[in-house]
């Protein structure tokens, strides 16, 4: 054997093909949703797979250095090296400066939503005429793939996976963010998710910046890495919180994860905020399902209580208790819409409310173990995005539906049919009735029944028939030189012929699943069986 | 002024942000073409935006260097090196030699297939049982973009774009070409193109090789060289071509292209083929509009006198008599698909029947001039391209959609409307009642009408209606405090407000335009209005 490097057909490690089943249900999963986001005034705009890495907020300018996690590469093409003016960098003799950019493939649809609303509105930040109080209102959706590479891949996971986001740029309005909550709610039920299945989980970072106020926390580190270890809540319930705030949490695994080490004050007013603002179990792991108590009036009343003495709370309090009116008078109540105070989220650059929605269905494992799919959706207000870029802290709301996750709950929930239906198979007995073939499938897709010839080189009927069952094709319809003499066509129910029950007679069974009929007929015997 | 590298918001050179008229015209042709796709059986897969580059057969291994016109970088991620037999190199120490093999952006979208079926069918041909008779019969569909690094620009073309393809891989039957145009010619129509304002074009290599060989060309080379000559018969007409065949060709700036020198013999030989075989105009150039002595039938006829002594150009005449057989037995006459044997088509790897689709509608430029889009779809038999990848030459044919250059097509020749229908526009006069704007505009939503609050942080009038417009918003909803306590709502209409007519009456246009209804007559007047 020849020892050196070959070509092995195969895709890039965290990358997939997606086959028709998916494919339908991630299909309907953006159909519904765009639907929805339109009625919504949302307006489709595309933007490139590849961006300027600078222009994605991972790279710092004059190093070589990409940031991690994304993947980047240099520009084929030598450009010009640009001032933040927008002019050209010359050297000392005064020649233009060249360079081979970095480019990125996008890690998700909201940075490269900055860089469209950074550039549509850069003459006027040049100028320094763009405020946020003036800034263009700008609403879109956008679908497609987003690339990240994560060094170590986790099982289930992709570096290649879709996005469905829908933003508001330039709106400090409030209304804009109970508008989230409406438009996510709607959507997952347009999709087919059922009321009560999934919750809008609604938090603001005010509120959380509020709380560590009151607790004397005042720098933007230690506020990050106290929402942190909040953001395990979930995961690691109220005690293990408590813990890694304090000196240290050991982990299942028996490891020590060396905590914040926090005065025993902020510990137990972060853990005070937690036992009253969520319900827990008796292992201290928060439940999700909303009690009477915890209706959004009650959490905006013990809110009030504890935050009495926090202007950016107050702030906080005062949004969501806008949001409350008008989801509150429009009938999305807490079957859909809950607020949840322990809420985080990674993102650092959210400002203001924050959205997050979970699944309340599980599905059983491999090993029969109960499992939840968790987070389907996330969104929040990020009022500093557009600034990397132009220097304007243009305030803006939004989400994103993560289509692959909700793939994947539709599936494990058994809520989708597993098999997209396929077409109706015209076997061929004799390559000299191809035209008759061709005329039965051109009827049949007047009729706008799929069809489809085998065309395969092989064959043999029992290939022809493994395809047919591959494909999941409806009824095959089977025309040898004999029948088309006789005028008849046989047709052989397929869907039936795949079902297994026990056969008692088989000339009986053979007679239930195959018919012979006048080729005259054909047609309408087919619609018929289809309906 | 800081002189240095500053980041600007741009896109990429050659990349482009979609708008929402131009994303409605796209994902019409998507949705339409996919239709017509599935009616014939082909089934909707996906493959990643990113491929190991030498899946894509534009890399050669143990080089650095990277095929031109592709977007290639080295994946972070270090991996063994294969052998061809998918097992990992080892150096002499026994170590497995690593590597951080180049990755390519996709550049079409039969590149991938090809991965995708060689490595479906790697074990089968590692085994060697995979032979091009027994290779298992695909049929896919699907779109989505893909990327050329063209080192110089041409005005209007890009360097992301989408393609919407079909094929049928595992087939020698040359039904599956016949159906080929029949797919085409069914999805140009179901997206809306008139019969007669396009034509099929089909030709067979085999026959371009069959001549060729009758004039003693023989090898793959010089074939080559000639078939890119005749490549440009529309584009430099007959006495160009011969020119270029000869010694050499003067083209319209003056300049000089050396000829390929041929015998006189063999020049002659080529150019009475394209004079018996196409129609030109006193020019030289070839007419698009098939005469009726250049039926399908006539042409066949003339090409078994002109190739009667090349085997595989009766081979090539055969297979263009199938397809006939089978298009003109479903009335798929002239009108629709036209044989034309001077069709050349750029790609080296077809072997079989080619296809080509040409608009012939014209529109008039900047400047006046009567302008063809010219061809928008392309596709032929390709039964050597998994070959690169597994060795097998396994036969496979289809055809591509250029979606952007279709959508170019039916804007420029103003098939669609230029601007799509915004939303029912809802003025904020007064934040206060914003909970009765949130209650009118889901009673509208509800009935399926699609409803925007104005969210914008500038609640100027002027700034509000310049908004609506922009949005092409078809009414607006006009709500203010006094409007409110009398239970009246203002209803005015954009679509009628943009048309400019003179105005004779100031006080009749308004009154013509805009219209106080009572608010529980509200979703009624504005479903009348919209219907």
């Amino acid at each position: 054997m020849d020892r050196k490097r070959g070509i092995v057909p195969r895709k890039i490690n965290g990358f997939r093909d997606i086959d028709p089943n998916l494919n339908h249900i991630k299909q309907n999963i953006i159909e519904a949703a765009s639907k929805v986001y339109r009625l919504y005034g949302f307006e489709h705009w595309d933007t490139p797979a590849i961006e300027y890495a600078e222009n994605l907020g991972k790279y710092m300018p004059d190093t070589d250095t990409i940031g991690q996690g994304v993947y980047s590469f240099r520009n084929p093409e030598t450009e010009p090296v640009l001032m933040a003016n927008g002019k050209e960098l010359r050297d000392g003799s005064n020649k233009v400066v060249m360079d081979n950019h970095f480019l990125s493939l996008r890690y998700d649809l909201t940075a490269p939503l900055a860089r469209h609303y950074a550039e549509e509105t850069w003459q006027q930040s040049l100028r320094g005429q763009l405020t946020p109080d003036n800034a263009p209102l700008f609403r879109r959706f956008q679908f497609g793939p987003v690339y990240r590479f994560e060094a170590k891949l986790d099982p289930g996971r992709f570096r290649e996976f879709w996005q469905l986001d829908f933003d508001t740029v330039g709106t400090k309005d409030v209304s804009a963010d109970a508008e989230v909550c409406m438009v996510l709610s709607d959507a997952l039920e347009a999709i087919g998710l059922k009321r009560g299945t999934y919750v809008v989980k609604v938090n603001n970072r005010k509120i959380l910046k509020g709380l560590l106020h009151t607790l004397g926390i005042d720098t933007e580190e230690m506020e990050q890495d106290i929402l942190r270890v909040v953001d395990k809540y979930d995961k690691i319930g109220i005690y293990g919180v408590k813990a890694e705030l304090g000196k240290e949490r050991k982990d299942e695994s028996g490891a020590i994860i060396t905590g914040l080490n926090l005065d025993q004050a902020i510990v137990d007013g972060i853990i005070s905020f937690l036992e009253i603002l969520s319900e827990t179990d008796s292992n201290g792991f928060p439940l999700l399902e909303a009690k009477k108590d915890l209706s959004r009036a009650s959490i905006l009343q013990k809110l009030k209580l504890h935050l009495k003495d926090s202007e950016i709370g107050n702030e906080g309090i005062e949004e969501l208790t806008k949001i409350n009116g008008i989801l509150t008078r429009l009938g999305y109540d807490e079957e859909r819409v809950i607020f949840d105070p322990t809420l985080v989220r990674g993102m650092a650059y959210y400002t203001g409310p924050i959205f997050e929605v979970e699944s309340k269905q599980s599905y059983k494992d491999e090993k029969g173990r109960e499992r939840r799919v968790g987070s389907i959706c996330g969104g929040g207000r990020y009022d500093g995005l557009v600034k990397n870029l132009n220097g304007v802290a243009v305030p803006a709301t939004g989400a994103s539906i993560g289509v692959d996750r909700l793939a994947e709950l539709l599936m494990l929930t058994n809520q989708v049919p597993n098999k997209v239906q396929g077409p109706v198979f015209i076997a061929v007995f004799d390559d000299e009735l191809m035209p008759e073939y061709q005329k039965i499938a051109a009827e049949l897709r007047e009729n706008n029944i799929a069809t489809e010839i085998y065309y395969g080189s092989s064959k043999g009927m029992k290939k022809q028939f493994k395809y047919a069952d591959k494909r999941n094709a409806s009824l095959a319809i089977m025309l040898g030189s004999d029948e088309a003499e006789r005028g008849v066509v046989s047709v052989k129910d397929l869907i039936l012929g795949r079902q297994s029950f026990e056969i008692q007679d088989r000339d009986e069974w053979k007679k239930r699943i195959q018919s012979e009929v006048k080729r005259e007929d054909l047609v309408s015997f087919i619609r018929k069986k289809l309906t």
